[in-house]
Formats: C-alpha cells, structure tokens, sequence
C-alpha cells in the first residue's frame, strides 16, 4: 500500500527533465490563472448555475496523497457533499501529465505507528467519501494515474482519459514489492471484473489509455484538449437524471463493498502498520528516497 | 418500481399515431389468425412433436404487466411446466413493436395497500418462476422491451432481438425518478456484470439492439422477421442437452440469486407499498395518466 | 461428473485413425528423445538458472486424469513447490493433439465406494494445490482439454493455446448428461464472468481456440510450434514480479473460491460417490467403455 508515490516520481524524472514535473511553475504557457478556493492543494471551482463543481489537484509536482492533501481533499469534498447547491464534482489534476502518483512515500518513511494510523485511516476515509459520494463524480484523467491515482479515478461514477500515449493507469503495487489492500482489489474486480483484476494486480500492470479503455478501466478517451469540455458534457447528461433515483441506485451498487471495508477498518490499519513499520521494508523506502534526492539534487 | 408501463406507453404515443399501438387491431396486415389458447392475453402454442411451446403475449397494446396478465402468464406457464411433452418455451410478442412495456401504472394508481402487495408479489412471482423454470427459456425479443419487460427477456435462458433500429431495451427506471428493487439489479448484474451494470442503472439507459448485443444484454441479432425461426432453431440447440444435467447446472448458477429474494420477499414488499403510496409518487402517477389519457383521446 | 475421459477419447477415436491417440509411439517424428524425471506419467524437468519446471502430462494416449496420474502429478507438484530455485511451472502435454481429456472412466465404473471417494478426493486435491499453487503457473495448452482438462489449465495463472482449428477447450459435462461440481463453476465464473459460464455449463460447450480467446477462457493464442517459447517469454514477465507481493496477492484473489470447497469437501465427494454408484450411471458408463474397446479392438 506505499511507497508508490514517490517511486513513480523517480521513475518519470529517471527519463529525462520534465520542467512541467518540478513545481508550482507547471502551468501550460497562456492558460488563464485559476483562482483556487481552499487551502491551495485542491482548487475548487463551482459553477453553480449547473451545480457542477470542478476539484482540481494542485499538489505539485504529482498529486501524492500526503495526509495534508488527504485531509484537504475531504475537508473540500464534505463541504461539497453538503452544499445543496453542488450536484457533481468532475475530478481532475492541475500538475502537467500526472493525475496522481498516488500515496506519498514521505507519510510512510521514519514516522511513528500513530502517525502510520492516522495516514491510513485518511486514505481509507478518501475512498469510503469518494466512492459513495452523493454527488455525480466524474474523473477527468488528465495524466498517469498509478496505484493510489488509479484508485481515486475508480472511484468516481465515470472515467474519461486523455489519449496520450506517455499516460498509464493501473494498480501496479505488486511491481514495487507491495500489496494492494483488498478494497482496492474490490473497486477493481467492481470495474473489470475477476480475472482481469487477476493479471492486473499479481503482475502489477499499467494500462496505456487504449488498454485502460478496451479492458473498462476507463470508459472513454478523448483528445486531451478535449477532456474538460467532454467532462461537463458528459456530467450534464447524468445530471438529467433524477437524484434521488440515481443516489439509492448507486448506493444499491457499492454498499457492500464499502460494508467490507467498515467491517474491517480497524485491522486493515494495523496490517498497513505492522507492514510499513518492518525494518526491510523501511529500508527499502530509504534506498527510494536517496534515488529520489540525488535525481532531483 | 412503478410507473414504467404508461409512461413508455405515452411516449411511443406522443412520436406520433401508431395504429398497431391502439388495440386487438394491431395485428400486421394479412398476418394468419392464431389461437390462442389460454384466457386471451397469452397465446400459447405448444408444438408436441418438438416439445416446444411458444407463449405470445398479448396483451394490447404494449403487453404492460398488469396483476390481470401476470396472474394469467403465471397460470401458462406453470401449466407447460408441469407438461412432461413441454421442454423449452419460446417467449415473444404478439403486440407491434413491443415485447412488452414492463409494470403496469393502472396497478400503482388509487389501489389499497393490498391490491400493491398482491401486485408487487405477481411480479416477483414471474420472476422467480421464469428465472428458475425447468423448460429451457428462449426470449424471441420481437420489440422494445423496457423495464420489466428487459427483467423477462432477462430472466430466459437466451435472448434474440430483432436488429430494428427503433427497438430498445434495459431497465430504464432512474430516468423515470425511481429504483430498480434488487433482484432486478441482481439478474442485471448476472448478465452484462457488475460495472456495465451500475453505469446502466444509475443512467437509466436504454439500448439499441447493436448496444444491447455489445454488452451482451442480448445473445443474439437477428433480421426482424427471422426471429422466430433462429429462436426455433436455438432452441433444438439447447433441447440436445440431457434435461437433467441443463436442469441442475442451471440451478446452480441462479438458485443464490433467487435465495437472495426469497429471503427479503416480505420486505421487498413491504418496501414497494410503502414507496408507492407516498403522495409525491400517486400526483406523479396521477399526471402521466393523464397526459395519456389526453394523447388517447 | 465422470464420464469425460474416455467419452472423448471415444470421440476422437471414432472420428478417425490418429496413430498418435493410441500409446506411447504418438511423439512427432524427429522429436528429441525426452528425460522423463518422475514416475513416467508427469516428466519434470527444471531448468535451475531459470528457476522454471517443465511438467508435460505424459499419461498416453489422452493424458486422462486417473488415480495414478493425479497422485504422480501431486507429488510432483508438491516437489517443486518445497524447491525455492522453482518459482514458476509450465503445465504442458506430451500426448499429441491433446492437452488432457479430464477424468478417467476406468476410475469411475466397477469400483467400491471407497475407491471413488479416494478418487474424488484427488481430483479436489490436484485443483486445491494447483488453484493456490504460490509458484507461477501457466498453462502452455497445446491440445484439446475438455472438461477436468480445462479445469487444469482454468487453474493455472496464464492460459496459452496453440491455434489449431482442431483443438477444443470447455467444460463439456452437460453433454454427457453429467454436471460440473460446484467448484469447476466457480473457476469458470472467476475466469469467464457469470454470464459466459451459465450458457458455457448449460450447453456443455466446446470452444475453438478464437472462441476460448474471444470470452476469455485462454489468454494468448500462439501458433502451435511457438508455445513452449511463448510459455518461457510470458514466465519471465510474470518472475520479474517480487514473488511475495505475487502470492499473497494470488491468494487474495483465490482463498475465497478455494474456502468454499474446504467447507463443503466431504459432502462434495458423497455427492459424487453417490452420483457415480447410481445403476443408470454405471450402466452408461459400461456402455461407453464397451464401444471404446470396439473402437480400439
């Protein structure tokens, strides 16, 4: 369940300077400032003539879920669920060519057992908020989306990918030596069923967004210039029908998923804890991180 | 669970007058008499040298499935069941342009609480027999086919749709503000699986013959007027299986499905009388049948 | 869920001379004399740099899973599961034109009941090790493998068939009047979803090598001379996966089909001791095995 985050990271600056990978300067040259509502790591626009909200990830250089975006991505996304006003979140990134690199290596590395709790618990919470959220949510996967990243985007209602063939999305835990917790396993069998879920996760595999699409772990890819106003289209059309039908439906569909979870909260924290806190595992984290520092050094 | 019937109904109407949709008259032109054996909304026609019977329902215009046709249909097909010369059953439609409309809305309107319970517990009767029936069960989809009538195409062993672009089916229930019950959402999910499923209910979506062939909701296309003919053919495929090997692998696969309602019957119940007597859903109810009394007169 | 073995060798068999059905002479002209480590019906053969077994079912003619066979083919297995330089097997035939043609007859007529529950219970055995095994395996199908000879390769990680029109793959027992245990079930809806498997069981089919493919029953088709290569390519992707993160991921996925049959393992081999010792079976079975000795006579 770790060290994915920052292992991605290495791997993409591995190939080569990435300007766009580097920091807050990010921005495609011309594009409009956005004004970001919130504490600056999730910028949330809401368009209330439509009752569309757009939550943008801003925590750069790729979206790792550090408990501090966890818990900001909440706090944003529970003032949402609550605003009546606010019918669909379209869910999409503001850092260059990278959705989420998913879990944040940093929360995992030479901390306390209560701090391994704690980030977990905030990783459990994100997806139980997420994956039964109230609200239509649509993924606009605008860059690659392992592990963590590939977890947030099956989460939503529906996923929409950019066509960009440097993009890749996948439970690739089992290729850095990890395991993915079984609701992960869950929400995956939920989207491709068994036995591509199967090969999927024993051999750790990242989807391009044609392989994405052609096995359902997406459900439509489009130009990426194309993907925010292909978002708003589609959200419109779930939009026209009626919510209340459509909540106990959806309800109806990931309950039981989420019941197993809840039945099991408490030792799937510890079973993260026992894990992250092995000294070879720790190690191994540190060898990441020292990769990590003189890359980017 | 409710007003699916009138609703298609008045929809098909407002495209525009179509005389097969109006009464017993909608017969195709020069098409030869049948008899119908049975009380008159379920022609069956058992060929014995075959052991096949063809149940065509009739009840005009759009075979909605009311406690009267239900009752009937029940009574049909537990008669071929208990037929030792009746092995497999081919279900289609003696209406134009439909298979059938689903529930009907004059069962749901200005009734008591237990003219409902006596209704709801018809349609989980006909799903239960038809889902579990001995017979081998070929649904011959001869036109659109919404909401409990996709639930009877469903609950067959094979569907054929005839490929006319106007045809459409699926459980279309969200668009109309109310909730497929479980078991619908279960048989749904033992067809198309659990992802084409959830995006299917909670859109509410209704499919075209090529769509319904793409995620497998139909088995088979077929050119309208050979329909009859490949369910005949199909059937003979299946009749070359032993009955009692057919019989007890069929069970197996759909006998936890069935348990599912049969534990939660009385709720199921209690649960569609309780939705349908709210005072929001009769007005509802109360304004489709105008609007369909108006388009009628 | 018996009679398989020999029904099908009966088939081919009668469909013509094939001089390679009818012993221990069947190896291709030219082919490379063979060390057969074992007791002669499962040659091993690991290759330790590699840290890849070879095991190539040599039962001749059909590879029919006898008492025998099952239990060389168990030690075997269990062998190269306590070797820690073998962390991946290819399960492979050395009988031509067939990859194992499931259970055999001859274990299934004239015997005590305490021979057949001592049967059945190896059948369980072969599946539960094979199923859970924690090395790699893959099944390099390079011949026919109806009904226990698809649930061979259904329990392998990775299916590759050789692309011989002539070959077929299914669980075929309805057509022989029997039915699949539970647990065949369970393997076929875990690899072909819910579906696929109900109209697979009850119609007993067959599938050519584009139909396996086409639903999923086999992963990878190949031309027949390149499957042993294609087999030792795919092993290596699947061993540069850390074996630990591999396992425990498999046994995520897999534990709760094998629960299922460890709850219910001795009233599934009554049932078959009592299914098998039926006169109408024996007597059936009698009758395939005196035609099969016409045949072979």
């Amino acid at each position: 369940m770790a060290a994915v985050g920052l292992t991605f990271v290495w791997r993409l600056l591995r190939s080569g300077p990435r300007p766009g990978l580097c920091g807050a300067g990010g921005r495609e040259p011309g594009a409009a400032p956005r004004r970001a509502i919130g504490h600056g790591r999730v910028a949330v626009e809401l368009d209330s003539s439509a009752g569309v909200a757009v939550m943008k990830m801003e925590n750069l250089p790729v979206n790792s879920l550090s408990l501090d975006f966890l818990t900001e991505f909440l706090i944003s996304l529970e003032k949402l669920e609550n605003d009546r006003g606010c019918r669909g979140v379209i869910l999409t990134s503001g850092a260059p060519k990278i959705f989420s690199a998913g879990l944040d290596i940093m929360e995992m590395y030479g901390k306390s057992a209560e701090h391994y709790a704690e980030f977990w618990k905030a990783v459990q919470e994100m997806w139980l908020r997420l994956y039964q959220s109230n609200m239509v949510t649509i993924a606009a996967i605008n860059g690659s989306s392992p592990a963590g990243g590939c977890l947030m985007a099956m989460s939503c209602d529906y996923r929409i990918m950019a066509e960009n063939p440097k993009y890749s999305i996948g439970l690739n835990e089992t290729q850095l030596g990890i395991v993915a917790p079984f609701w992960f396993k869950d929400t995956l069998v939920n989207t491709i069923g068994n036995r591509a879920t199967e090969r999927s996760l024993e051999l750790g595999l990242l989807y391009s967004p044609p392989e994405a699409h052609k096995i359902g772990l997406v459900d439509q890819l489009v130009p990426e210039e194309k993907i925010q106003t292909t978002a708003a289209a589609v959200m419109s059309q779930w939009l026209a029908i009626p919510d209340h039908a459509r909540q106990i439906t959806k309800s109806m569909m990931r309950k039981p998923t989420v019941d197993r979870l809840l039945a099991h909260r408490e030792s799937d924290i510890q079973n993260f804890v026992s894990f992250i806190t092995k000294d070879s595992i720790q190690k191994s984290l540190q060898m990441y991180m020292e990769m990590l520092k003189q890359r980017r050094g």
